[in-house]
């Protein structure tokens, strides 16, 4: 039966399950960023974004569906590829994106409890699932692009150049407590395209 | 006045000193690796040592004069200064000892917490220190008797190198959660001794 009132809520559907979802990813990632995901709840995820957790279950049948989702939104920004033109000054504007995500306090919080729970193999396969959907496009088309230009012989594994470059930055953020301003990040990219292009 | 009893306890009393140390700084490190550090108490810590825990007190007034004794045997092998007569054999001996630290149960269990609990900032003032006097004196001897050998010209700050060389041991160890063989050890080494020979 159709009803015959009008209808007071104007906001269509798609926006409304829309505005639902942001609200749970963020409130997800937060909860994820303080306290990590053995300890995150989706009824505590459910009061912060002030929605049911019927509602969450529905459309997430488990936390980790959820938190696959949730991470997806930070590290969705690592699949741009940078196109100065170079190889260098793309791999710095790559290692510049990792850095401000590493320094940033989501991205910080995150990574310290996607270390801190490695052990556990939920989060190490979403870690992973994460980690390798993040990198998948970027990185690999600015190789692409360099191999193309002549820039690069691609004769040193890419993912072994692109891994250190990332693994420097981590230490350098987590293990050394330090920033890492453009200078440094110019001084590893540099580091390591002089070690690909040498003659072995 | 002197007693006529015969000594019951023939062990010299710096033997039972370090005896008790031992197995005080054992079970820190245990708990440290199983539980963090805002979680450790100095009570569980002497349950599990089977002393009491006022000498524990007595001889470490807080929990991270504890824990700075502690982390200082599991570091101590970073000191030793590997001497194959070359440098980049040196590095892959130094990178080894990095690796093997990485992956052993202890090694992995500490890294992560002191990852995850890096916000704290007792925890960072603790790792700092720990860090800093891993890495004081094996690594830097290595680059010495390089440069003295007319090996490497130091062009390349040091620091850059050896750092770059732990990052990326780190990355694949924590973030890709893989092996790291000798092959990719030495993989590694090269791409940032050729890096740093190169003419900028």
């Amino acid at each position: 039966m159709a009803s015959a009132q009008p209808n007071k809520n104007p906001t269509p559907p798609q926006a409304r399950g829309e505005a639902f979802a942001s609200a749970v990813l963020d409130a997800a990632l937060t909860q994820l960023a303080e306290v990590g995901f053995e300890r995150l709840s989706i009824p505590q995820v459910a009061d912060i974004a002030g929605v049911n957790k019927t509602s969450i279950y529905r459309r997430w049948p488990s936390k980790a569906d959820l938190v696959r989702d949730a991470l997806a939104i930070p590290l969705s920004h690592a699949n741009e590829a940078p196109n100065t033109g170079a190889l260098r000054t793309d791999l710095i504007a790559l290692a510049s994106t990792v850095a401000s995500f590493m320094q940033s306090r989501v991205g910080t919080a995150l990574i310290r409890v996607m270390l801190a729970e490695g052990g556990n193999p939920e989060v190490r396969a979403l870690a992973n699932a994460a980690y390798s959907e993040a990198g998948k496009h970027g990185p690999w088309i600015v190789i692409q692009r360099a191999i193309e230009r002549d820039e690069f012989n691609g004769d040193v594994d890419p993912s072994l150049m692109l891994f250190t470059i990332a693994g420097a930055i981590m230490h350098r953020v987590f293990v050394e407590n330090r920033d890492a301003p453009e200078e440094f990040l110019m001084q590893i990219v540099d580091l390591v395209l002089y070690g690909a292009a040498a003659k072995r």
